[in-house]
């Protein structure tokens, strides 16, 4: 992979970032994000941006990272066995907001593009991968409509079949298995993309990139000053446990950055400021708690 | 193995399972132990037993269980990889408290026992596995040493190498790899133990078993009425964190049942009632938090 590829990326990826932390500052109103960047002799970058206690964002973090790696580890590649182990390179962003109040849901995005370097006679590969999805806590029709609708026109110019596959994908990887239980609501999945050329799977990543606070924004808006009762903000903590359960035990890209010795306090900068685990806890029937069950935590069409 | 063996097992960890719980519910003096018991007709039998919001105990667990399993999964058994896939028998007891003033330790207590199913020409294989550890959130000096004079007292009528082999594997096994810290200051750790005949093995389970309450108890009524504020609790939540993270990335136990799809609630009510995670936290220098790291998670000698 030439440099001037991954100058590329990286300009865009950088850029993205800072438009997402300071639109999201904006949005919050009370607090900015507190910005924890690091080089290396070796050309690794990683800038941790993380905001907490705010009047909107209880925690949140937007990071980029730009990494050399000698030895792939397997969980970056599951699909090609034959990478690990070889040198690499990563750029990425990846960001989770965990709002202060239960109506608005908690997001997760991530762009990312990893490359290997042609080592005798191989030959460079590499990939992009990311997407967005949504957690809410109290769902709204409306809300997952919007959500979606945005994913869907962000991949329209790229294939009428897009948004329903990365869409499935999204369903299938945010699935937590122990609990038979939807992470959220969804939004789109991709990983190892490259069965387009270089250029279009690079616009297709900046098209995610650039349809997130188009996605996320309005929902934080119309949302963030909905009443709220100590009930409501037990039942947010209580399904943030889902989250960190699925982060440690299933994200790959967390997974990752345990296995690759990454910064750890980057990488856990994800995990919910408070959570409650409550034995064996189970909704009322006829509840606005059950109604998220009932209703949001299914695999369906949104639009 | 013959029936004969596995009864004497069942009632052994059903009887410790009953004294571990009337014994910690008579310390807590306000809850008792909530009783989910179920029985199916392949044999199976799960008793998880709760306590929650009680005056000494936040949250706890003591749970029994005996599964008949037709498939072993890889965790079960890291060191015997040929026996996976076998059918198999797992009684044990696996206990977690979480009190409520942060100047009381948690613990985890587990004792078990393994064995596959003959079949075919193959030797039917055994074995025994358990220990108990101490997580701290404010140390003391004189409760360290008794947790372990109390293990190395139980271990020492089986051998001299006992307590230091099955310490030294504690605070193996116990250790936060992504965060480079112990889990706390440690006990005994033991599995794949059948290298003395059965019936010394079993002798051995038992003195551990009956030597957690010895070990614990007196730990607990010393320290459940010491003052604590805010700060303190909000300490505990923190470290509480790495209780979780231990569990859900690394703990056998927990992966052996979210892999064999045992019952969720069962497995995960290990997990902490209430849990902070801080962007970057560090303690004050000088601070009772930083002395935590200081003195006490570190691997060292107790007695």
């Amino acid at each position: 992979m030439n440099n001037h590829k991954i100058n590329q990326i990286n300009t865009y990826l950088t850029q993205l970032q800072q438009n997402i932390a300071s639109t999201l500052s904006r949005l919050d109103g009370k607090k900015d994000f507190v910005q924890d960047n690091y080089n290396d002799q070796h050309g690794n970058t990683s800038c941790t941006w993380v905001i907490e206690n705010g009047a909107v964002f209880e925690k949140g973090a937007v990071n980029f990272s730009h990494i050399h790696g000698k030895n792939l580890p397997k969980s970056a590649t599951a699909k090609r066995p034959e990478l690990a182990g070889k040198s690499f390179q990563v750029l990425g962003i990846s960001l989770i907001m965990h709002p202060v109040n239960p109506f608005v849901p908690t997001t997760h995005m991530n762009v990312r593009f990893f490359c290997t370097d042609a080592v005798g006679d191989d030959t460079p590969t590499w990939w992009f991968g990311g997407g967005y999805d949504l957690t809410p806590y109290y769902g709204f029709i409306d809300d997952c409509r919007h959500w979606h609708q945005t994913a869907k026109n962000a991949c329209e110019p790229f294939g009428t079949d897009v948004y329903s596959r990365f869409k499935k994908w999204c369903d299938d990887y945010f699935y937590i298995k122990h609990r038979q239980e939807p992470r959220g609501i969804g939004g789109l999945f991709f990983d190892d993309l490259n069965d387009w050329p270089f250029e279009r799977c690079f616009e297709f990543m900046q098209a995610i990139g650039d349809s997130f606070l188009p996605a996320y924004t309005p929902i934080v808006e119309q949302r963030k000053t909905h009443d709220y009762q100590q009930q409501h903000k037990d039942f947010q903590c209580y399904r943030r446990g889902r989250y960190a359960e699925f982060n440690l035990v299933y994200d790959r890209g967390t997974l990752f950055g345990l296995q690759h010795g990454g910064r750890i306090e980057s990488i856990l900068s994800s995990l919910p400021p408070q959570v409650t685990w409550r034995y064996n806890w189970q909704p009322e029937t006829g509840s606005e708690e059950e109604a998220l069950y009932k209703t949001f935590l299914l695999v369906k069409d949104w639009v």
